[in-house]
């Protein structure tokens, strides 16, 4: 018998959403992809590092991704010793962790947020802390002072993409004993972000992906912003190599090109807002978003049964079985004909 | 104050091989990195994935990597589920911490080996116990049953080159009452590996990479292959989606392309061979090696000396001030061009 941790013996592993096989013969809005092609410059910087043969590729990428750190550093007004690049934002989440929270330390986050940061707790043998949700979007019964180690707040929150506002943020950060790791996965959607906070509060830090607005999912990129003393942490934690030569190259290039990112972005806020009020006025109720998803939900309170039927359609949006979330569906935004043919469905659905 | 984990605070974090910022201008010798370019299969494979546009990096990449788990089954003679992929081996072996040892468990390392097994430790808090050689290079005052939850055993050894045989290895499996974890990160310009006792033993794993045999340093591939249950743990603890499509595509072509590796991999050992005789004749010390390196020692046993030489010649080899190593340095064997002017600059520093 293999002396397993009993922590890891015990625990039934994350399970990502659902990807068909047949994926280009689907219309797929249930992970939060972006459905436009990465910026034209990533194609051009991966040729480059390339370089006809390949031949770079046999020698280690840059330890510290350094240039990558000046380019997020100079585009949010940060000293590139506040920015650390992680493997997608999942690095850097089970990194936070690692820094802070050992075994039998408490974690802290809000349900329904992101589950993974409780798989993440498991694997350390932490333990978890969920918090529910009061009807207008505030955190139900958190303390006036937070003892947990850390504290995980999605903000846009996925599933239901509303935003806390910064006012509320602040708030939150001076009642955490311990670290706010505001997770802005979505903030490239959204009208404002948390990033004021973390030169203001030593105990708050930004993390942030690529995967969604930067059209990048498919290259697992991802950082936090934080304090110089957090960085540093984060960085003997992890893997010295963790970004590989063509990933840098790709996020280099993507986040250089902010006018074909705006344009998406744009593209991607319009057509949400435009599905918003449509399907609204079909009788369904649908949370303002602030990411590139609508959670919605249809006139009966019956998200499975719409869910099944676009699903008979070709058309793949997310269902959580939870009873807090079975009502409704968490539907990503595609392009405009995809979601005229989305809408076009629930008509059909009823 | 932060409240960071008192094992991260302590930790110094791990530095790797220098890379100098001006490397075209150098013979680079001294990271174990393989002289020739990748299969051009992986160059092929990677434009097939980008097919253009780089539309396909907009979505989630397999987060199985099922695909690499099948070549590297089918390339070994193990079924896919024995098979767990990573972001560099290095990934693996932090997994395996994870998985085994918790706070204040220990586990066992050769030194002089590989030492980021105990900075993978320190970031976990786990304990770390070290054994020395004996003459002959056998493990020093190994006990009868060792207790510690993994121990990592680095054959071929660097910065030595020897290897352990087959049967020491096994022996060794049958006197750990943890996870014997056999790093072959050099095993493909060895002679034998231990495979074969990951179906013996059920607490015998093999780690693997494709940075230095398949020439993909840069791109950050590795693997493991032990029972179903271990792999089925690793599976819980590794980032779901740590492989991008890239490296994805890159790890199946160059893994295809045998022939292309049976050839790269015959030169180098060709020219290692060749070098440690050439070297030998200057009165050097050359330990049989097994790598793509070898482990030298001038006849004076200053590596300090000879290594700075080098260096003001452009050719950077690895000199360790552990005083174990100082008489020496490990030499990476570049091309046969790069170990002839490697030759002619010991020539001259004498």
């Amino acid at each position: 018998m293999l002396p397993f941790r009993s922590n890891i013996a015990a625990m039934a592993g994350y399970v990502p959403g659902y990807q068909p096989p047949d994926v280009a013969s689907w219309i797929k809005l249930n992970t939060n992809e972006n459905p436009y092609p990465p910026s034209p410059e990533v194609v051009k910087a991966i040729l480059a590092e390339l370089d006809g043969d390949g031949a770079l590729l046999r020698t280690y990428p840059i330890a510290s991704s350094q240039t990558l750190r000046e380019t997020v550093g100079e585009l949010y007004g940060f000293d590139p010793s506040w920015v650390i690049m992680a493997n997608g934002s999942d690095e850097v989440l089970n990194n936070l962790i690692r820094a802070f929270a050992g075994e039998g330390e408490e974690i802290g986050y809000i349900h329904p947020s992101y589950s993974y940061y409780a798989t993440l707790a498991e694997i350390q043998g932490a333990s978890v802390r969920t918090f529910g949700l009061t009807d207008d979007f505030r955190i139900a019964d958190f303390p006036d002072r937070y003892e947990g180690k850390l504290f995980f707040l999605t903000t846009p929150n996925s599933p239901l993409g509303f935003a806390f506002p910064l006012s509320y943020i602040e708030e939150l950060a001076t009642r955490c004993a311990g670290v706010l790791v505001v997770d802005e996965a979505y903030a490239d959607f959204a009208d404002g972000n948390a990033l004021e906070l973390v030169k203001k509060h030593e105990n708050v830090v930004v993390t942030r992906t690529l995967s969604k607005s930067y059209s990048l999912a498919g290259m697992r990129l991802g950082f936090a912003i934080g304090r110089p003393e957090v960085i540093a942490a984060l960085d003997k934690i992890r893997d010295h190599y963790n970004l590989d030569r063509i990933a840098q190259a790709a996020c280099v290039a993507s986040m250089r090109d902010q006018a074909y990112f705006g344009e998406c972005t744009r593209k991607i806020c319009e057509t949400r807002d435009w599905f918003s009020a449509e399907i609204r006025t079909l009788g369904y109720g649908v949370i303002p978003s602030y990411g590139n998803f609508v959670f919605a939900s249809p006139p009966d309170r019956n998200g499975k049964r719409v869910y099944d039927g676009l699903y008979a359609r070709k058309i793949l949006v997310r269902h959580f079985s939870d009873p807090l979330l079975a009502h409704g569906m968490r539907i990503t935004i595609g392009t405009r004909e995809e979601m005229e043919k989305t809408l076009a469905a629930l008509k059909e659905i009823g």
